[in-house]
């Protein structure tokens, strides 16, 4: 017997109900090779076809919608306005990935003809676009159980490059992941696509690398600090405990000036902390390791405890938010540096008080990287030299804001250097997320009634595409 | 001491000259630091200055193409006409990538302007764009001293990228490894940019991983054989055995009907091999593996050897060219199968007979990644099923041809399917090679005036550029 699956609720730490099994390797196995065999279907489809079931997957997904937040704010504890966001942002993400692929840019269609004349040797016809990579395993994050999870921008994006996909649901939201594949499923069938096309499963078939853990430093200039106090105290206050502090973007270190409008950031974000009421974190184990990573940085030499919200009771999975402070020079220290450099996931935030730029930029050189780096400047500021470190450690600079909320656009960029993410070249959110899964094919001297639609001299898809060296408009 | 460098000529095995000596780690690593610090010039020169550095190494190269050629000639034994060619393909890569930076569109840049009214939520000015990954470590090829080595393709889309390069010389060819560095870093200085953005270096510093090897199967329906077969025949004997075999795109595996007209094929073959004149591979250790593989593939059961070429005298790293012969049910014996559908780098090619279409396409379906899959077929016909499994198995499909000499294009794709290349999302051929050194980087709610030139919104640059959504063409 395999172990069963249990849905908790984190507002009580008890168990509801048990969600089917946890599937054997066989059981794996099987549901691959069955999505495996789904790609054809995708294909056939052709990106006109994808679009349709995407769009008929994010109306299934909106007709469900009660039922599904209901169910994912008892898994998750997020809320009920969270969650109709995330459910938003997931119909909102399936129609995007519709969009890109009426627009058909992301199959990077270069075409150069044939040349007996071309320098140094005649070169043959040679036509090159993007192929779906094959099936994709997706795996359900826990602070996003629908907008990382089944109906996600993973899945999203996998499946309109053609790729067939397997969910590994998250196991603190089991219950949510099945009814979201259902009516992902649904919305595939509504399209006269296989259902197949989308698999869930729950163990770990294979060893998973991802996103490793991000910083997300903010830097507030001194010239920032004497115009905005209060309002960059509040405006860090919400992002650090939004979500009970459980985004990949959460600001996890915060730099402000040593002086008197240093302080009163610090002050307003420790008031605002102290006030912060104690919400249940996504599951027991998730709580855990963050009061214990809490608590080893409270104990660093030199680190202090500026403000703690009033202890939960133990009533489910609470937990306290917390604000530490740090002189700059106390960094300099190896072991203390790269204990509050890591991320700490949970609703903590490291205020380092420097003395001036120079210090600054020191310890800016030493960031690792970063999903985002965030820069509060004054009026008319221009802080080149540190935008110059920053964008080395970051996939995307944030100017007088806040790292919390991702845009899903077409510029949206979610990866970061290492650690913060294994390849800096992908994004998981946004429209070129749906490059990570698709690998360049070329055609050579093939003729036009062989060649893939996308390749096809008169352009039947109206793709943009680079022609003998010259990138054209449909 | 460290061990010094030897100069070794293939034909005659003896050492010509010591070239300097092996690199220590520490001397490794501060020609990494000084790479690394020299990125500062690469991105000052903006594409523009890196366009004339590119331009003034191709100038650099050709001014010393006599010297090069002969060195590299003494070190490869490839012989001065094929070197002459490579370095016309070197200057012409480096040139190529000079015209990819002066088109600007590499740099994918996207701009999605502020909305407040955006559904499902509003949205910030967000702006994306390719920046440099930093040093690249380029392993210089055992059989391209001069287009996969110093001056090749993957220092020219680094450099173009603005990524510092650091050349790790192949054993094979030291003297030119040498003599190209300098040529290139009097490029960089007469374009007045630093020359430590090349440095050059011999030990292994990190693990190396990237092409693993590739079988490049070639595809020749009955009624290609029936009609061309004397053609056929001509064009794969010049294929497998140019260059020594020592392609990666080798054809190393050809599929021919097993009746009367495929028998012609394998007789002109077989003719041909018989005549070839044995000649000197780039090095003892590649020619003694050469040695084991041919011979372990002709001791396997049911396999022939359908010819084989004069043995060679004991001079130099000399090789025969071998052909070998097996019907297509032999390959059901998983043993057999898995070693003849791996490389044999050198002149060596099996020829599979097959009986029917459905035999064929059993073993297509079990061919493993490749870096390209040829198809013969006769006049009007239309092999759609094979091209169908051949495109999931390849990153070059070519019709009608033979799979060696890869043309250099913007539509060139030369990395496939694992185990032919490490990353199938890859080339190390074409002008999108540069896409290997580039992360995507966004920048939000950003001042014009803070921006990259190439985000800014007057388009200074005159980039192709996604601007909300809609791809505009400057």
């Amino acid at each position: 017997m395999t172990a069963e699956v249990a849905s908790t609720d984190p507002r009580t730490g008890q168990v509801v109900e048990t969600v089917a099994h946890e599937f054997t390797p066989a059981e794996v196995d099987a549901r691959c090779r069955t999505a495996a065999a789904a790609a054809a279907a995708l294909d056939a489809a052709g990106p006109a076809g994808r679009a349709r079931m995407l769009r008929a997957m994010a109306d299934e997904l909106e007709a469900d919608a009660d039922a599904i937040v209901a169910l994912a704010d008892r898994e998750s504890a997020l809320g009920s306005s969270r969650l109709r966001g995330e459910l938003a942002r997931s119909s909102f993400q399936l129609r995007l990935f519709a969009g890109v692929l009426d627009d058909g840019g992301y199959l990077g269609v270069i075409i150069d003809h044939a040349d007996p004349d071309a320098a140094p040797v005649p070169r043959p016809d040679l036509r090159r676009m993007l192929a779906p990579l094959g099936p994709v395993a997706v795996f359900g994050a826990s602070n996003f159980p629908l907008a990382f999870s089944v109906p996600g921008g993973d899945t999203a994006s996998a499946l309109a490059a053609g790729c067939p996909v397997i969910v590994k649901a998250h196991p603190a939201h089991p219950a949510t992941a099945q009814r979201c594949a259902q009516v992902l499923r649904a919305g595939a069938a509504a399209a006269d696509i296989s259902a197949d096309v989308l698999a869930s499963a729950r163990p770990d078939p294979i060893p998973f690398y991802g996103e490793l853990g991000s910083l997300n430093p903010v830097v507030v200039t001194a010239a920032a600090a004497a115009e905005r106090a209060d309002e960059i105290a509040a405006g860090l206050l919400a992002s650090y405990t939004n979500g009970v502090g459980q985004f990949c973007t959460k600001p996890g270190l915060v730099f402000v000036p040593a002086g008197a409008s240093g302080r009163r950031i610090r002050d307003g974000l420790a008031s605002g902390t102290r006030d912060y009421n104690p919400t249940a974190m996504l599951a027991e184990r998730i709580r855990d390791s963050y009061r214990a990573g809490a608590d080893q940085r409270a104990m660093l030499p030199g680190v202090d405890v500026l403000a703690e919200s009033a202890a939960p009771d133990g009533t489910g999975f609470l937990a306290p938010a917390r604000l530490l402070g740090v002189p700059a020079h106390v960094l300099r220290d190896d072991a203390v540096r790269t204990t509050l450099f890591d991320e700490c996931f949970g609703p903590l935030m490291v205020v380092v008080a420097y003395t001036d730029d120079a210090q600054l930029a020191e310890l800016l050189a030493q960031l690792p990287g970063s999903l985002t780096a965030s820069v509060h400047a004054g009026a008319g500021e221009t802080p080149a030299a540190h935008l110059d470190v920053l964008r080395q450690r970051a996939g995307r600079i944030v100017w007088n804001g806040y790292p919390t909320g991702v845009a899903v656009t077409w510029a949206t960029q979610h990866g970061g250097p290492y650690p913060s993410t294994t390849d800096s070249r992908s994004t998981s959110v946004g429209a070129t997320a749906i490059e990570r899964w698709l690998r360049p094919i070329a055609y050579q001297s093939t003729p036009d009634a062989m060649l893939p639609l996308a390749l096809q001299e008169a352009n039947p898809w109206r793709l943009p595409r680079r022609v003998d060296g010259v990138l054209e408009m449909p």
